[in-house]
This record gives C-alpha cells, sequence and structure tokens, in this order.
C-alpha cells in the first residue's frame, strides 16, 4: 500500500487495474484469463447477491443447480446458440484418465443443458411457468481479459423461466430487467438506462435481449445486465412442450436473464476518484471504519474504552470495523481505507474523548468538507442517516455525470464529437450496415434502443448517419 | 407421485433413490455423473449454507472465489496429492477452438492453486493467519455414482486456512471439525462421532484427517465432512514462507476442511421413513404446511379466510407454505408433504373454522399420535415450540437408534456380527495391513478413531483382529 495508485485522470484503465488489486478486491492467477476474487471483493458480490437474491425470491423464482458439463450435441441444436459460442468453449475431453466419447463443454451459460431438462420436466400448462435461477461459475474463451469485465471464468446468476404464452414470456423478460435497473440504482448507486438490444449485439438464439446500460467514470458505457425474451427459439431445439386446457400440444416460451460478477468493475468505474474506490453504503462490506489514535498506553486505554462504548452504539445494523492495528499510523490507515472505499470513517483521539465527540469523515467529499465534529450520543441516530445520504448523493453524482455527458446530435459530424465524450442519443433507421459503419467510422456502438423514447422529442426522425427515415432513437457510445 | 415409493424396509437404496427423486430434491441427467439439483433441494442447500457459513464467518473466516481450472504441473507438486486424485481428474485440452499447450484440471479440491496464491500473498507473520473459505462447484470422475452421495460434480465448501505453527493448525483442524459436528447435531439432528482417519483413509497429502462420521437407516456409516491438518506438505510443495518475528524465513502450515451436497444425502438417509422424507425443522425449505379443506364456494371462502389470520399469526419466522392448488385432494395433499418431509402440517376444515381451532400433524409421529386439535389463537406459540420439540426428538431418535447398533465386540466373531448391525467399536493395532484384512473379511472400513475414548473402558488392550497391543479403539462400519 505504501505506493501510490495511478490517478484516475492519467490513466483511467491502469487506474483501474491498480484499485482492484490494491484494494483487495481481486488478482490475475497463472491460469489464463482466470481472477482469484479476494475476500474484500467477494464480500461485496455476497451482498450482490443478497439484494438481488431477495428480490428474484419476492417474484417467485427458486434457485436450483444444473450441470457444469453440457454435451458438445446439445449446444448444437439451437443454429444461432451455436453460432454465437462456439469460438468460446472450453472442451473437456478426458476423464478418469480416459478419453472421451463426446467432449463434454464446460458452461459458457446453461440454455442448452436446462431446455433439455424443462422438455423433460414439463407436461402440462399446470407445471406453467417454471421459475428457476441459479447462482454459477460459467466459462467463457477470451483472448483479452480484464479483472471482473472479462474474464474466462466469471460467477453471475442466469434465471430461466418456461411460459405458456408470449406475452407472459416477455412481462418475465421485462420485469427482470426492471429488477436488474432497480438494484443498479437502489443498491450499487448506478444510473441505467433500460433498452433493447439490436438484432446484431442480442443474445446467440434470444428472440429479443434487453440491457441495462451504465456510463463509466470515463464515460464509456458498461453493458450490467441483460434479460432475454427467447421466443420459442429454445423451445423448438428442445422440445419443451407442453399440454394446454384443450388438451394440444403446445411449445413453450422461455426467458433467461443474467448479471455477473462485471457488476463489480461497474462499481469500481462508477464512482471511484484518485484516492481508489469509493463503495455505496448498501452494498461496502465496511459501511464504517473506527480508526483510533493514540501516542501512549494511557491514551490508548482512555480511548479504546469509548471505542467499545461506540460499537454498541453502532449495534448490529452497521457493518463496522475498528482498525486497531499496531505499527502502522492513523494517516496510513486513512489512505488505506480511503483506497478501500469506505464510506464512512470514525476517528477518535484523547481529545475527542475529553470532548465527548468524535471525526466523522465522509469518503465521498474530500477534504475537509466532508469532516465533521459530532457527540458520541448522536452516532447511532446520525451514522444511518449519513449512509442514506451518501447512497442517495453517490446516485445523483453519477446520474449528473451521465446527463452532463449525454448528447442530442443533429448531426453525424456532432454525433462524432459527442460519442467522444460520452453518450449519444440519436435517431438510427434500425439497419444493421448502419450500426456496423458508425462503428467502424466512430469505434462507437449501438448500446440500446431505451425502452423509453420520452427524449426523442418528435415520435419520427431521419437516422443520424443515412438520414432514412427512423422512429426510434438510440444510444451510441464506446463500451467495455 | 401417484405411485408409491419403494418401502424403505423392502429396499433401502430404491428407497433412497424414488425419494431424492419424488421428493424434488435432486434428479439425473443426461451428462454421465452429474446430478440437477432441484428447487427443494437446492432451498436444503442454502439454510445447510446459511447455518455454515454464519459459524465459519463467527470464527473469523472470510469467502473468497479461486480459480475453476488448475494447471495440471500444480496439481503435480505434492506426492501424495497426485497420487490420490490423479484417477479422478476431468482434463480440459481445447480452449478458445485451439489445443492447449498445458491442459487445465477442472478442480477436484483446490489445495494446489490456492497453495501457489497463498505462497504469493503470505510474506511475514503479520500476514497470518490466513481463514479463507470458498464455495464453489467441484468435479471427481467417479464411475458408480449416486444423487448426492457420490456424483461426478458436487457442490461445497472448502476452508484453506495458513498458520505460523503446527499449534495453531492443528487448533484450527480441531476448531473445524468441532463445528461440523454442532451444525450436524443442531441442524440436521444428525449425531456424529468425531475421530481421526487411520493412515489409509485419510485426504491425499494430509498430516493428519479428522472425519465427522454418522450412522444411516441402514445403519451404514457415512463420512458427513472432513478436516485435514496438512502439516507443512503443501506449504513445502508450494513454497508458502513466512518471516518470523526474527526475520527468519519458515514453512507455514496449513489447513484444509470440506462438507459437501452429500449431507443432504445424509439427511435423507438419517431421518426418512416408507412414506418419505422426514426434514429437520431447522433446515427444512417449508417447515409447515397449510391445507384448507373445502367442498364448495362457501366453506372455500370461510376456509380461506382464517387462513388469512393464520399467515399472519406464523409471521415472518416461520417458512410456511398455503397449499390451495385445485383439483388435488386433501388426502393427496397430505400424502405428497409427507413424501417431502414437511415437519408440521395445519389442517383447516370448516368444522375447525367453527370451532376456532386447527389440526397439527407432526410429520415425524404418523397417524393419529401425531395429530392433534389446537386453538388457532395457540398457533402463534404452540409452532415454534413443536418445531424445536421435532428437532430435539429427531435427534434423540437418532441418536438412540445409533447406540442401539453400536457394539463393543469381545471376539472378531463378535465383531463380524456387529458389523453385520451397524458400528463395531474395538481396539485396534493401528497397522494398516490388519485393516485392510478387517475390509477383506468383513466388508467394514475402519471408519475412524474417536477422539473421545471414554468408551474404551481400559486404556490399552488387544487388536480386535490380531491380539497384538492397541490403546485406542476404533470405529469399523460399512460405509456408503
Amino acid at each position: 500500500m505504501a505506493e501510490a495508485i495511478t490517478p484516475r485522470s492519467q490513466d483511467f484503465s491502469q487506474w483501474y487495474t491498480d484499485v482492484v488489486q490494491r484494494a483487495g478486491l481481486a488478482d490475475y492467477t497463472p491460469v489464463r484469463g482466470c481472477m482469484v476474487i479476494k475476500p474484500y471483493g467477494y464480500a461485496l458480490w455476497e451482498n450482490i447477491q443478497k439484494a438481488l437474491d431477495q428480490r428474484f425470491k419476492a417474484t417467485g423464482h427458486e434457485n436450483a443447480y444444473f450441470p457444469l458439463f453440457i454435451p458438445h450435441s446439445f449446444i448444437e441444436k439451437e443454429a444461432g446458440h451455436v453460432e454465437g459460442f462456439s469460438p468460446q468453449l472450453a472442451i473437456v475431453t478426458h476423464g478418469g484418465g480416459e478419453k472421451l466419447d463426446e467432449p463434454l463443454v464446460v458452461r459458457p451459460t446453461s440454455e442448452a443443458i436446462i431446455g433439455h431438462l424443462y422438455s423433460k420436466w414439463i407436461k402440462s400448462y399446470r407445471d406453467l411457468p417454471v421459475l428457476i435461477n441459479q447462482w454459477c461459475n460459467v466459462v467463457r474463451w477470451e483472448m483479452r481479459t480484464r479483472l471482473f469485465l472479462r474474464t474466462m471464468e466469471f460467477l453471475w446468476q442466469e434465471g430461466h423461466t418456461a411460459h405458456a404464452t408470449y406475452e407472459e414470456a416477455e412481462e418475465e423478460a421485462r420485469r427482470m430487467l426492471s429488477i436488474y435497473a432497480d438494484f443498479a440504482e437502489k443498491e450499487a448507486a448506478i444510473p441505467v438506462i433500460q433498452g433493447r438490444k439490436s438484432e446484431s449485439e442480442k443474445f446467440p438464439g434470444a428472440f429479443m435481449t434487453y440491457t441495462i446500460e451504465a456510463m463509466m467514470g470515463d464515460r464509456k458505457a458498461l453493458q450490467s445486465a441483460t434479460s432475454h425474451n427467447l421466443g420459442q427459439n429454445f423451445a423448438k431445439a428442445f422440445d419443451i412442450q407442453y399440454l394446454d386446457q384443450s388438451n394440444q400440444l403446445q411449445h413453450c416460451w422461455t426467458t433467461s436473464w443474467g448479471l455477473s460478477t462485471r457488476v463489480v468493475g461497474a462499481i469500481v468505474m462508477a464512482h471511484g476518484d484518485d484516492q481508489g474506490l469509493i463503495l455505496p453504503p448498501r452494498l461496502a462490506p465496511i459501511q464504517v471504519v473506527i480508526v483510533p489514535i493514540h501516542k501512549n498506553e494511557d491514551e490508548k486505554a482512555q480511548v479504546m474504552a469509548v471505542v467499545e462504548q461506540i460499537k454498541v452504539l453502532l449495534g448490529e445494523a452497521i457493518r463496522f470495523r475498528v482498525d486497531d492495528r499496531e505499527g502502522y499510523t492513523a494517516g496510513w490507515k486513512f489512505n488505506e481505507w480511503e483506497l478501500r472505499g469506505v464510506p464512512l470513517r470514525i476517528e477518535i483521539g484523547p481529545k475527542d474523548v475529553a470532548k465527548e465527540q468524535v471525526v466523522l469523515a465522509r469518503r465521498d467529499v474530500p477534504g475537509k468538507e466532508g469532516k465533521r465534529f459530532i457527540p458520541q450520543a448522536e452516532l447511532a441516530r446520525e451514522v444511518p442517516k449519513l449512509l442514506e445520504m451518501i447512497q442517495q448523493e453517490l446516485f445523483e453524482r453519477a446520474q449528473k455525470f451521465r446527463e452532463e455527458h449525454t448528447h442530442e446530435p443533429k448531426s453525424y459530424e456532432e454525433f462524432k464529437s459527442a460519442v467522444e465524450d460520452g453518450f449519444a442519443l440519436a435517431f438510427w433507421c434500425g439497419d444493421a450496415a448502419c450500426e456496423k459503419a458508425i462503428q467502424e467510422e466512430t469505434k462507437a456502438t449501438n448500446r440500446c434502443v431505451p425502452l423509453d423514447q420520452s427524449n426523442a422529442k418528435s415520435s419520427s426522425g431521419k437516422c443520424i448517419r443515412c438520414g432514412k427515415p427512423a422512429n426510434e432513437k438510440a444510444i451510441f457510445a464506446r463500451a467495455y
């Protein structure tokens, strides 16, 4: 921790890697493309899991666990699916010392194996809907990897549901998208745009892919979760059929939706600053760090006695840690906990003991402005209030930042400048060729067509690039 | 559910498979040796996870996540380890469409990759102890698989710790063993024997393996969790060293400990009966099922109004479900929830509404004896009390059963009969040849040398088989 991290303003990419490693979130391993998620990073992921899992269960979903391995022939059953995932597969060819008759794929996603099992489980309309989620690891062979953002193995949840009608599947896909958005905004304090992916950006095999897109601190976009209406594509490929109320055999309509450890990277990049991480209080593994300050044993005894009282005052609802390590200066500890993004710091020294006060320092407001003295007796009331305030202000700051860097260009020239600065919201003809040309010319990709088109003041216009008629605006940006 | 399950007394093995499948805990998949854990089975596993995770965290452990893949050369570094695991490895030879330079092993356990990383992380005595656990999937190639008990892929937790001294590592290995025992007895209601594995039964690469052994309903033993003092074996193989307080480089002392989804099989086999599962209330996904009984719309309205009141009375602390499905008789529902092992059933019909009562039926006490009427107003008090009582009585019943089938034979002839009936506790010389002969002659294996030798009335005796001097008793039994 002695060495400073690269300033964010100087090299965002290096800053990101420095922060992730030095804050103890994750690290590289000798296994190409595989990271280790260290305890602090995993604790953050556990809080993300809790927040999502509650939302999934509250909407009637149950968790289950499906096999890691998928026979290669299963992956081949859905044409778009195999085309999309083939280049990314890790293949097991030997087991128990022998060559396998059929190679096994390490799951890159589980539509194929789950589709097969749903075809066995679902017989009648009475069995529907099936609403299942799984928390697991998946593997996608990636050539260029970055901690959390793009790794060969990553952790995620993948929901897989089956329904009797198109409408129910569509409702489910949209419901899960709104749950992701609610999670991102309320828990991760990251404002997101809910939208529809273009044909070329959708999930291999999906009928329709929905996404939440967020703006990172370098003004690039990050796809933070996706929800797919799979139509009947997988139901037909895997024979997922049910007898309806008139005893007719029908294909189901299925969905899938996922959010991964990538969102940890989003939290780092949406909120962090030159000092390191800034964690949203609702997800922070440690919400408050208490740093006792003393120069001798007498002072230590006095201060630590008050620290004990403060621990009681904070109670079980607040996740706090006392940093009473010996051999480190208070200043060193301040830096370390700032680097690690702990939302609030309580400093207490002998003078504070005498005055029955503490110093409360906000991570998100640097310097003196973020510091104030408060009476110890007020901690139990003030700390939860302040944590809520920080949560809210982090969100508002990120939202303001996104608004400042979102433009509605009137010409393709303006569009090119817009995507240099952040997001461009512009009419688009819907043509894949036009989308591709934009990418080649500007490095910006079509992030999504926002579901909320109220920003598109008129209901139709002209494509920002080709000038052909267009009736929807899309978000274009450089992206992770 | 129409078809009855095989009676336990008739064919224990088929009964087990019937129960696991028909109760919706798990099922086979087309992927050889891989099971799917269905929502009801997974909810049980989630409750197991919660109960253990709390205990791990309360003793200072943190969770992390290490890579699924391990370079083959890492596995080879510890001689005992590679010998033990080589026949069981699944090997990835291709990734992203290309043959890999070095094949990757799908982790059968993570000592090798974690050992490597600890060697990078640990520098000084200040970094010790390292107390990390991970929840994950592992793969061991198995030729003969059984749902939960032995599957190619399974879910587990594996703790990996590093310490400055032998004593600390030994204390940790024993602490985790006692946590497993506490979990098994308090949460799963399964009495266990804590003991030491013989040389031939210990973990490949361990200095010492501790185990908890439980008796199943067919009187066979099931190893339910293990905790290993790895000595310096892995520290030396992976160069896990630290500078001590005198600035001398020392090898660490490490431990590892694990409990898997196998314990779900233990719960099934320890408590179940001819009707199916009997789940211990503390782990049961559904603790109480409410079955409303009515013959027409009028009755239904009356009954369901009271069901709403009962839901409020039970409150959020009780995990209950109302089975208001149409098209199934009450009797069919009773059978189904008995098969699925729900500890308590509340029946309520129009007569009960009139009398302001309900029927409370205990799953663990079959027939009329387990049923009684209680006033609705007493539910809030009675249900939690009864659930605790059931938890306690399940444990006591299993303990009594184990005691009845544990023998202390005086001769090898008696020993042979003893292991036909259950556990034999007998002096053993400690010789591996003698252990092997016992297995060949009786099919019973040395389960462990119990840590508590108070049953071994004298402090020394003669080996039950060879008659040589022996100073410890061991448990022998046929085992899963």
